[in-house]
């Protein structure tokens, strides 16, 4: 209710501040008897990590990932599962200074004005350090997908004013995760990355988007009216930090076809259903049609910057802030696996709960 | 959980199909001793009607709509309200020739994989009819949000290719609602409604995109992390029959801007924290912060289109279609008092929700 | 949230007052390809219609069940069934004198404390007629269960002070539904009977209990921690007008026992594992066992007496009623097919919700 | 969903099992601004740890708990506050040869059946101290209820056989924490301990009630239908381990009164709206009506005894055991707390539900 549990059958329930003690969870309705990959998982954290490369924030964790229940003998008991990761490299003090300013575009003002309180350093709960508990759940629920044989894949596709045109199936997606900025790509990666390096040596930041492709999943995934696939899949994307877009299939682009150009015609093949275009992205009538599910999430430039800007403190005074602190120029790319992680969760539960059809 | 009920403190649950007997709801939560005025729903629902205009469906409904519960003495008694929407013009024989067939680009293949069943008269529940429902408890969010002084106004900014591209801010949106395309700019709408007999004449069909203002919101609306007001808005606008793609503030376009250039300073104007610009939409960090809610929303074209197409039948056969039926050439006009009865559900549930911040 | 949906997966929400326009609801999770048997269902409604005999209200109703969505060729679809039972009998000019006054043990005062507002004819909302809607989705769960051989069996076991001792198991419980009282034990049954009349000759009333088994329950059901199977029945019951009381298996006399005599010893038999005695009531863990599933529920003496009593109105000042209207002596007999329409929902929705366990 | 959350507005979602590394929770929905007063919360749990006395189980745990997030100098923020307690005297070894091995009446086998898998050391998920989390998420809504003037007293009123008879307004409560048994009259509390003494010396165990009042709730908690303000207490103690059975006010003695004399009776007094008896237990039509909140609980003996029991294996054959473990002969003293802290969570949540009925 409070907005701090995300599903249906397959459920987080997240904590954690960036500067506080810990950032954890508790993940609900896990089926039982599912192996858990530590190493897989660890390794998806590690992927999130800042630390990792030159184009991301400097802060060192090891986000070392601690699972206090719900797994006996290396498999889910079908219980829940609480997971705790310790924050280690908090520097508070960084943020003493900020205590007493509204920095633009972030949450300091909006949460101040909703609770009357803030956790202000290091952007408390309102930090990007809250979706390890996403990629935690994320992981797990790959580790069931993976039974399943669907799989997730994302990168990105636009950094700033860089982008990549070619449809990912037309590249080799594993090689997204051969370069720092995550763009599968090699020449428009280094594009990427140098635009990046540039942008932070300006002390300014850039934005982007994440492409995303969900393989195999059956038909018949994501219920009509309001829980519609693309919707629960919408709504997870735009719960992750900065983002400010999501579309599934063509997307805004399609608004501006007709008709008999965006439809995708049905056709019989080995057997199957399948359409011959996807504009859909895999999902009509709000529900799966076993084509491969495409969406597309937008992330604005990362708010923090390292130039002098105008702003008011908590008085209301005008006050001009330069932070200090730890921050990525261009969070595009370490959010490649929380998109992955949120869509893995909303396709697993949307597999859960279609059990419930056959009776 | 299966997907018929929307909100969390003011939830509405619909039930309903395009030519079976009814469309309806349950609204629960609805704070008690609200005046119900009967004519401004009925108005509501009568924005959206079929048959209100040339470039609309002709099929002739009067959705008349019945309140049986909830109301005493003209005002909410905090009991769950019951209506219905006793459907009249279905013509369900139009529809027999399409019982063993999969439209391409509709839910009935869909459907059937998921369900192993369909109703296949007029798209079932996959019917933009189900969307009655919503304007019926958007309508009754409205008042009380008017009580509230928060206004909603949505209008038409693209069709196909022909855009508004004046922000909201130098326009009299009022005046969308005096033309058939819900264009506030006049030269516009005419160029809209052209195009849309053009296209319709030629059998095919269009799409467009709703921009959408939310007016007066306090600051504080919203939850951290999963129930961003965003994401909600974004889940709300994605579960409305047709739309692919959703953004917030600077959205799309945002993510090729610099952090220098996206960044909304914050100033004081009249005792208030308000923001220079507001690439934001409104809402920071998830949450509210007190300027203007603007987002979009993009509709697909009609898939239900008048020319011969390519599809299987349901022994997945090929097979051409050409349906016979009643269908809008383009949805958008008619989505707008959607769009906005999803948003005052929105914005009230985050608004009722707050009010348990306090003890 | 606001309290007018039960259950998890199978959900029901419903809607109406006593003497409003219609009572109904929405089933939402219903599994497709259910055949509907309407004579089934509006036998359930008939077992609980006031008029049905001597000792029950003689308020005429019919009670007449409207399908309006969800079903298709006689066959649930898997989407939201809207279904409505309009009122016919009510003659709210019984309670004009009643307006301005608070009934004793009615929800007279509650509601208008909570809601400044009530609909006062004939208890509105807090009505037992609101049960309805629950026989409704009792009744379309029993069709579920019916397939998977589990059956659901409620008796009226006490009536004030006269009450049968036989175990369940040494009664023939089909004869419960052969006397207007609903006891299997005839002899029993008569003096209950002329209990109830000879109290509704004073103007007095009676409370009493009922029992009820659930056959055939696989091992399995409920969940750990907060959602026991017994927790969820125990809500279910409590939340039915008029009971007080709940308990399980041995229950409050249970606790009087000693371990060593209260044990339910494990023993195999036929290749299943059985308990020797059933303490437990079919519940171990708050999952179920095998064993028979068995609880009680206490209701209380109808509030609704035809004698003076004092008491105060709106103003607070005090004041003597006698009511008119139509009321049961007891309710009891009447209670029999909610409670079981309650169990049903609860085995249900565990049920369904099993089905998410396996991968 | 899957059972490990509890409420609506305000939310405990708890993990961790009797023998893994920690017992843990997150209670999402928390107002902001609450002062955390670290000790009464310890001392709560203090109240439900085992080796507290004689008369319970000897493992030594310190229950010490650590809060992980949500808290900013002593207060709550309005995010997620996650907690944890590690197991410290968790003896594991003492369960292997429990193994293979169902336990009489313990959840082993039912376990067993639902996941296919168990957590068999210490009970695993079943252990009652599983409750910890519980008391924890309790002990911050008796601080919330505390500043609305809300308490609550809960203490033993039978243990097997020997009862306490006065009623709850002719004693005093508070010492019922002045002895182990937590029985507020002192000679019955004596025959008490030496009651569960002697059991204890004979291998045996005893069950017993608890009752519990809520003082000073203000009229119109609780909703209409299904989330009835004692089916959600209901609900709240059939979900604690060992109980068997619920009843408020009157409860199952109340079936045998007639109206006339169960009726409570509205009178003025102090300007207040209040009732001459209060067999309604404080809640009327699911409301509270003002009056003290009264209700029991019936709790079974314990399950573990230590005299040689049947029973068989995992593998069906019939096989005696003795426990080895510690437990406690009666757990009835130590659920008072537990029993409080589940009242508290209800009591709290529809206080803040009904914050959302004012606009």
């Amino acid at each position: 209710m409070a907005g701090n549990s995300f599903g249906n059958i397959y459920q987080l329930t997240s904590f954690g501040e960036s500067h506080g003690i810990a950032i954890g969870g508790v993940i609900d309705g896990c089926p039982p008897g599912i192996f858990i990959d530590i190493d897989f998982i660890q390794n998806e954290l590690n992927r999130r990590r800042p630390g990792q490369s030159s184009i991301s924030s400097q802060r060192k964790e090891t986000d070392k990932l601690e699972f206090l229940s719900g797994i006996f003998n290396g498999k889910t008991t079908g219980t829940s599962i609480g997971f705790v990761i310790y924050n280690k490299d908090h520097k508070s003090d960084d943020y003493d200074n900020l205590k007493d300013v509204y920095r633009p575009s972030h949450a300091d003002y909006t949460y101040q004005k909703k609770f009357g309180v803030r956790d202000y350093r290091g952007g408390g709960r309102a930090s990007a350090r809250e979706t390890i508990s996403r990629v935690v759940a994320g992981a797990v629920a790959k580790l069931i997908l993976n039974e399943l044989n669907i799989s997730i894949k994302a990168y990105v596709s636009s950094v700033g004013r860089i982008s990549v045109d070619k449809p990912y199936n037309e590249m080799d997606l594993s090689l997204a995760e051969t370069n720092i900025v995550r763009c599968p790509d090699k020449l428009i990666a280094q594009k990427m990355i140098k635009e990046i390096e540039k942008t932070r040596d300006e002390g300014d930041s850039l934005g982007g988007l994440i492409n995303c492709v969900v393989f195999n999943v059956p038909p018949g995934l994501g219920d009509p009216v309001f829980d519609k696939l693309h919707a629960n899949l919408g709504k997870a994307m735009l719960s992750i930090n900065a983002v400010k877009g999501f579309e599934i299939g063509s997307g805004f682009s399609g608004t501006s076809k007709k008709g008999s150009e965006h439809n995708d015609l049905f056709v019989k093949i080995d057997d199957k259903i399948r359409t011959l275009s996807n504009n859909s992205g895999g999902v009509q009538g709000g529900i799966s049609n076993g084509e491969d599910i495409t969406f597309r999430v937008a992330f604005k430039p990362t708010a923090t910057i390292f130039r002098e800007q105008k702003t008011v403190d908590i008085e209301y005074n005008p006050i001009n802030v330069i932070p200090e602190g730890r921050h990525d120029p261009c969070i595009v790319p370490r959010a490649v696996p929380i998109v992955e992680a949120m869509a893995a969760m909303v396709i697993l539960d949307s597999w859960l709960m279609n059990k419930t059809l056959d009776i």
